[in-house]
């Protein structure tokens, strides 16, 4: 293995490094008693989570401007409860900010933490997330993320795949995009940022979307790296 | 002692946090051996670290668009080597870029690791300097500082002691500024806070110019809090 040109590591973290469909599951799970007995709270996560794209492609396209991924969560949480028969108006508003906080709770992939720690002896590491800095910063405070720094969406005013989020990442990290790994489970993640002059790590998360999960099982790529889990992409990577 | 309404603890770190002094005194004894034997590398520091303000105000004052402090540290570099009769188009860049990166070497103060440990049980702790990302990150890395995120100046895109780097680094936490404690060793920093509804925390440090210090040796308001070092402040909050 060639010894890499990589000085930082930045991270998806919805899915590459936290289950945020266990966490969203385990915290609907008491919301939903309440409001909607019966309900599925895995197909609430689901079409809770189907909102995530499209609402941070009205700020991707200039449809409105940059906000942070707590208001998009929100705003999505309120428009997804009539599906589920669930007025919104009938909901206490400290009920839907506490629901909505349940993205800062995630735990982590049994890997991560050690993954993460073994990463940072070698590499810069940060999060790439669209999750906004109180969220990176509450779930890494809860689980124990080893985070040299975070950055992402909210610091680069730009949600991935815009270029701008890989590239004034690099930029802030004072390092030229090459000197930079991105590391996701999902291969849109990494052909945008490949294009941005990243180097990019494939981790596989065959269970991101449950156990009948059909997308990102394979790289669709030649990734510079692919890893079953993040303690091996440190074994990779010589840390 | 009342129990504090506080989340979130911000830091000033120049002087607060770490020696800067100290540390750009050790980094510049080699340089000035090599390009001015004979120079007082006390005075040097002093006269370094007397561009910052000046050269931070032509940003507050709209004069040139935000640009962050590693840039301003060797543009200020650069000013300061005719001072000491060094010709800086006889100096190597890499040598020039190498002695600027001495701001991101610095050393903690005795007290400030163990302090901010433990206070980041309690609260979140993050930096709120000048100093932009990279730059706090190296230091934190190097030192063991360990901050939950790190904010400031660049996250802000506006220098301390302008409004905007307090009321942004609130709102970025999603606190209200009265959650948020502003911790520094310089009561102008502190003033500043406080016009901005933030809590105030003076931490003295005597030396943080030297022996000879006559600035900031009290506190010159009636902040929240006051403490000789930060494991003081912690047992202070609580923490």
């Amino acid at each position: 293995m060639q010894t890499p040109d990589i000085q930082a590591l930045v991270f998806d973290v919805f899915g590459t490094v936290v289950d945020w469909r266990g966490g969203i599951v385990r915290e609907a799970v008491p919301f939903l008693r309440r409001h909607a007995p019966g309900t599925d709270s895995a197909a609430f996560a689901d079409a809770w989570r189907a909102r995530y794209a499209p609402s941070m492609e009205v700020v991707r396209t200039g449809g409105r401007p940059f906000v942070r991924l707590d208001v998009l969560h929100r705003e999505n949480l309120l428009a997804v409860l009539p599906q589920f028969g669930i007025d919104p108006a009938r909901v206490p508003a400290d009920e839907i900010d506490a629901l909505n906080l349940a993205w800062h709770r995630l735990d982590p992939w049994p890997d991560a933490v050690a993954g993460l720690a073994r990463l940072r002896q070698r590499f810069i590491v940060a999060p790439l997330s669209n999750g906004n800095i109180r969220l990176m910063l509450d779930m890494a405070k809860r689980a124990g993320l080893p985070w040299d720094a975070i950055l992402g969406a909210e610091v680069a005013q730009a949600y991935k795949p815009a270029p701008e989020a890989y590239l004034r990442t690099a930029e802030v990290l004072g390092l030229p995009p090459g000197q930079v790994c991105m590391v996701a489970a999902h291969n849109g993640d990494l052909v945008a940022a490949r294009q941005c002059g990243l180097r990019t790590a494939f981790v596989v998360r065959p269970t991101e979307h449950g156990p009948a999960q059909t997308t990102d099982l394979v790289p669709e790529q030649a990734w510079d790296w692919q890893a079953p889990d993040l303690e091996d992409l440190a074994r990779q990577l010589g840390a």
